[in-house]
């Protein structure tokens, strides 16, 4: 595929308006072609413009149309292939076994809501059938189920430049749920955007979409973005990516005259906890599982077990100690950009110098960002809360308690996360219990054993928690939930079945699960 | 019962501090007794303080012992009887007839969430199960449901003192989902406040709650209820009111520190298109019907019928003319209140100086709110935002549009709705097709051949819409769904079988639907 460094606008592209701007080997820092031109806010006007037109036409369309549209976006990512896979490899530093699996994942995250929509049930479809001889007053019929919100902005991710970028989890979950989609290309990779927008394009050609379905702007600054965010027609936003640009962008989406729902997924420390008796009968292969965890693409992952939890003791410094020693002799990495990396290597100088914290390791030698591991002890955690913000990248702090009500009241005070994990043996059950109550207010998944890292697409996955790690903490970016995100209830009172959509019709033609009459029903 | 003035702080009573307040007779302006003492901010800590402490005990009891809760509470209420009735009419000026028929549904909808969740599945259980020797990598184990958020606060409505207030509709969801309520009492009816509030203090003796489950603070100003929304272990809240009320409030909960969901149902007009054939076959029913949806409660409802939309020409005139024969034909009734009087008084006034609008017909003589009808053109109505404004009252204005274009603009230009309706006969069905479109996004019910006043307690119920008819479009304040208001997906990964609730356990103990590996079964 030849890049064309355009912004795609329904069915056309456009060179835009400014500078344009090129992306740069992760690794080399050298320049790549072709440069990419920045949307002009008239580009940007259009896009959203054609996407609100197109929303009765694609909102109407049958479902198993739209699935047949996310299976060729699947298909057509895949015929990309190894071009696709080289670019990616380019612009992000990542190894190609990640981007392989990450291009996999991507094609099955929208196989798997093409799925969820030829099934049809997840519209929550409900029922209750009229009485015209009601006393006092006779019942009307209604009928209710989830229905798009119509033009939808997707930001890109710097770290899933496929999984969670142009044809990631937000865009297909919006698409899933009938809604249009406009993208704003992350800088750091528009050669990956454009590659995977050309395939969407193609998808929405192939399978006769309206035109506006998909557009893909590229900008350099953070105005395109802004705009999009706030233009009166986009109905609701999904952001993967900093604190503080998530916070800047949820700031614009409650502040507009219509505030809109805003799904960020901003940042996590996945508070790790190991209990006395797992630490006395899994000290090593935890310690291994947590080196592995922490360095995983580099610390890269919203996931990255960023704080760990250990009692005082022989038991917890030989975990330190093997885990240290481990870190220390991780080979040092290219992270994504050069952003990033400056990033990273100034939080965990920041954390080096603070007196009450010990470096107990960290990485030597050159060629990227260093592994890092820190110890401190509870009081100074719960004394220093910059302590538990987030270093994104291969590091970790161990947090060392004496007793379990300090490491509960740890998990009590705790910002919201996306994860914790807990690791119990034979004796720790009560204490787990106790944990489990404390946290399962706090983050959006309980591990048990394992590390956090590695997010399962499936129906139960919860990939989101309360604020600060999410923007809204009822949702999820992951799993079959995360298609309700861009849906909301509207209910029909007395309808000519004619003007019902086809899932609250009389004998179920669509063969859904319905809850009619109070009971759930597929008849 | 003998009411006390107090506050209610989970199992105990309290004075407060500061001066005490009366509620008035709202047919007279006659002050009642008793004195009503406001909560103090130490009050309102251990309210808050209690409920939190409260909630793991709480959200861990079988749910059947949560609907014997629930069911107790409509018990006590309907044992309360004459003496409720009677101090709510004297608060509200509201006829016997609707006090008794809003009794019974509010205790229909405390036993309506008993039922939901007795069946259980409204949970939303996921499960895939694992599979440790898929390759690469094994295949985690995973189980979510809907959890509890913890401590909500409610916000009394003055317009449902008894339906959407205390032991109302909020209230009933939030218990129900496994939290804890803490009420902010309405200060135009605190002795009704008072007397549903100790009979949820006593159901939750009778039924063995712990302390702390249900707290009921008084006050006059704005202060508690401003303090209560700010607290922070305050984790949603819940309000139904005027819309100037809900967006500062609104402004509070994203404020804090942790934004919380705050879910306001604010305002609306409810448009009603009458179409034209309907309007030359059904003139007569329509105008009778609009009539009694306009002046019914006095215009006290959020479903009010605020706007409608009639074709220019003689029979739209003709509608108008009877319509407005009607409406000044009304006896003048007492509103909830001397605020909500003045303030509707006002409104009507205003309206009737504004030179674009004709003041069709006002209802004379005394005793409150006098029943007003106002017509305009589609082109002042696009031009002049303020006649979209919500005029809470017995109040409504025609809108004459010339082609079937400018009904659909005004259907896209307004602001979010709770309901829209259509009246259609044979020959209507293309304009009722495009209407539908224009208005499912920008409403939560869709009517036909109705009148939006009445909103049925069932499964497919929705009582919500876009801003600003709401703060949470993805909501709804009555119906099966508004216990989703106060959940959050929680996801446990290789979960021991004894850490789970029982609805997400192996061999389904609780016999809830689940989507177990993709497919919904009750297996």
């Amino acid at each position: 595929m030849q890049l064309t460094g355009q912004s795609i606008i329904g069915t056309r592209r456009t060179t835009g308006s400014g500078v344009a701007f090129f992306a740069s080997n992760a690794r080399t820092g050298e320049r790549l072609n072709p440069p990419f031109h920045p949307a002009s806010d008239r580009d940007l006007d259009e896009a959203v413009a054609l996407a609100a037109a197109a929303s009765v036409e694609y909102r109407a369309l049958a479902r198993g149309h739209r699935a047949e549209f996310l299976r060729e976006i699947a298909a057509q990512l895949e015929a990309l292939g190894g071009a696709l896979i080289e670019r990616v490899m380019l612009e992000t530093a990542l190894p190609e076994a990640r981007v392989r699996g990450e291009l996999d994942r991507t094609a099955n995250q929208l196989r798997f809501f093409a799925g969820i929509i030829e099934e049809g049930s997840w519209v929550d479809a409900r029922i209750d059938t009229g009485d015209p001889k009601r006393k006092p007053a006779p019942k009307p019929d209604l009928r209710s189920m989830l229905r798009p919100l119509g033009a939808v902005a997707v930001f890109c991710a710097s770290n899933f430049p496929l999984a969670f970028s142009v044809a990631g989890g937000d865009t297909a979950s919006a698409l899933a749920a009938g809604n249009l989609v406009v993208v704003n290309a992350h800088f750091s990779h528009p050669g990956t955007a454009e590659m995977c927008g050309t395939a969407i394009a193609a998808a929405a050609r192939r399978t006769q979409m309206p035109d506006g379905v998909f557009s893909l702007l590229f900008s350099r600054s953070h105005h395109i973005g802004q705009a999009l965010l706030a233009h009166p027609l986009i109905k609701a936003a999904a952001f993967t990516g900093s604190r503080k640009g998530g916070l800047a962008l949820a700031e614009i989406a409650r502040s507009r005259p219509e505030p809109i729902p805003f799904y960020a997924e901003m940042s996590s420390v996945n508070p790790v906890f190991v209990l006395p008796h797992a630490l006395v009968q899994r000290g090593e292969p935890i310690a291994e599982g947590l080196h592995a965890s922490v360095t995983l693409g580099v610390g890269q992952f919203c996931t990255n077990p960023g704080v760990v939890l250990l009692e005082e003791g022989r038991d917890g410094d030989w975990l330190v100690a093997a885990l240290g020693a481990k870190i220390g002799a991780t080979q040092p990495a290219p992270m994504l950009n050069s952003g990033i990396l400056e990033n990273y290597c100034r939080l965990v100088e920041d954390r080096g110098r603070n007196a009450r914290v010990r470096r107990v390791a960290q990485a030597a030698g050159d060629g990227g960002a260093a592994a890092a591991l820190f110890e401190t002890d509870a009081e100074t955690f719960l004394e220093s809360p910059e302590l538990a913000d987030e270093v994104f990248g291969p590091a970790s702090l161990i947090v060392r308690y004496r007793t379990l009500d300090q490491a509960l009241e740890i998990a009590a005070a705790m910002e919201g996360n996306l994860t914790a994990t807990i690791h119990m043996a034979s004796g720790d059950e009560e204490a787990a219990a106790r944990l489990v109550a404390a946290l399962e207010t706090r983050v959006g998944r309980i591990l048990f054993g394992g590390y956090p890292t590695g997010v399962e697409v499936c129906q139960a996955m919860v990939h989101g928690g309360p604020w600060p790690a999410t923007a809204d903490g009822r949702s999820t970016s992951v799993g079959g939930r995360a298609i309700d995100r861009f849906a909301r209830p509207v209910c029909f009172q007395d309808a000519p079945a004619s003007l019902l959509p086809e899932e609250l019709r009389a004998g179920n033609p669509a063969g859904i699960w319905r809850i009619v009459n109070g009971e759930r029903t597929r008849d």
